[in-house]
């Protein structure tokens, strides 16, 4: 047994809570972490290097080459950059708090952005071609994900980044913020499914059946995506990798804020 | 604020535990396990409906009809059986644990058999008509899907159900056994919304655009899953609703077993 961990043995070991070192095993967490960035860095170089090689590239002119940042930023904003957010406050551990918010609302603003103009580039490539919008069922949820993950960001920084909500609040809307932001997560990688499944049913029908390597290529990119996400919740919920106030953030001190 | 609610100020309220009344809201639970039964029982009845009505019904010829079987038994099993498995303890709160485990247990290994008959489903009516196997993103991670589902299921039974495993084994295993249950459920029903799409664009995909009834109701079953694995995630990962050791399972009485 792992010297440190002391089992609870009062529910036969089921539903029994389990009592962590106090010191995390950070040099996992480190692995781990090393792990999702090169995930995330991968599934970018992959949807990079299917729209250009396979897709034909980028411009903003109407054209399946400006369909092409739809993919390439809805992984980059809603895949990566929101996983890289969720994991700011296991990452950033021994930073100054207000610091570690202002990364987890930037990184989120910042994918968000991207989510927008990846709707956009896809809008402007249906409208140009006389393309039916917000029919599949990759677009109704996908729309939902961004307008859930637009409010979640709207709530979460008027909650825990302004200063007007009193402390109660902030900690009973936490737990919801929490599940929220990883249903969403969630959300957003199988949404990336369902448009990679999408677009090869519409670009390579005849040879995707035949192991065309496109198709190859996009299902690792599909199974690199869940891979990242599965990390991403892994670390996210083991309470033992919670960051921990700092000294000066005990209560003590706070309450003479 | 609610009565029973002392929320914990040592972090700011962020990252801080939160200190749940002792008395669950076991109202609150039974409306939305009700919400949850009855989003099981409309995606059991839409999919059968978009099989049935839309797609030809039900045969096991080697056909279409054969593969209809396919959709129904994953949504069946994968979804609708898989939920409840996971929602078991926190249903039955106040019954004897060893009646819950197997409950549990039975739950999924009818999961598993629903699984692998639409699996077969599915191969029959390819091999039949020609159509190649385990080329699709759909059909990688749904194969890897079912594969984790039957060695979680042979893992939990043999850790918690077989009295062969320690104490501390259980114990030790426990936060992994709930955390890939859970993600191999989204997991699960992330390859039902790419089946879902494949299939409309197999069938469907030049009204498909138009808002033929046929993809309407497809996409409203996906939003129905979504829905129903985001409540079961959310009881899931409730601590508060956690089932809590009967008297007879107190650790004085178990010291004596």
């Amino acid at each position: 047994m792992e010297p440190g961990h002391k089992p609870l043995v009062d529910d036969d070991g089921i539903g029994a809570g389990y009592s962590y070192p106090r010191t995390p095993r950070m040099n996992v967490l480190l692995v781990l972490l090393g792990v999702i960035e090169a995930l995330g860095v991968a599934a970018i170089a992959m949807v990079c290097y299917w729209t250009a090689h396979y897709r034909g590239g980028f411009a903003w002119d109407g054209t399946g080459q400006e369909f092409n940042w739809h993919p390439v930023f809805m992984v980059v904003g809603m895949v990566f950059l929101y996983g890289n957010a969720i994991l700011t406050y296991r990452v950033f551990r021994d930073q100054v708090k207000l610091g570690v918010k202002i990364l987890h609302t930037v990184l989120q603003i910042a994918a968000l952005i991207f989510s927008i103009v990846a709707l956009v580039a896809t809008f402007d490539f249906h409208n140009a071609n006389g393309i039916a919008n917000m029919y599949s069922l990759h677009s109704w949820i996908g729309l939902i994900v961004v307008i859930l993950f637009a409010l979640q960001w709207v709530l979460g920084m008027s909650t825990y980044l302004l200063p007007f909500a009193s402390r109660w609040i902030r900690t009973l809307f936490m737990p919801y913020h929490r599940f929220f932001g990883l249903v969403i997560f969630a959300m957003s990688i199988a949404t990336c499914l369902m448009g990679l499944t999408e677009k090869l049913l519409f670009t390579i029908a005849d040879t995707y059946s035949s192991f065309a390597p496109e198709g190859i290529l996009v299902n690792c990119l599909g199974l690199t995506l869940v891979l990242f996400g599965g990390f991403v919740g892994y670390i996210a919920t083991r309470e033992d990798w919670k960051r921990q106030p700092l000294p000066e953030e005990q209560p003590i001190n706070m309450s003479i804020e």
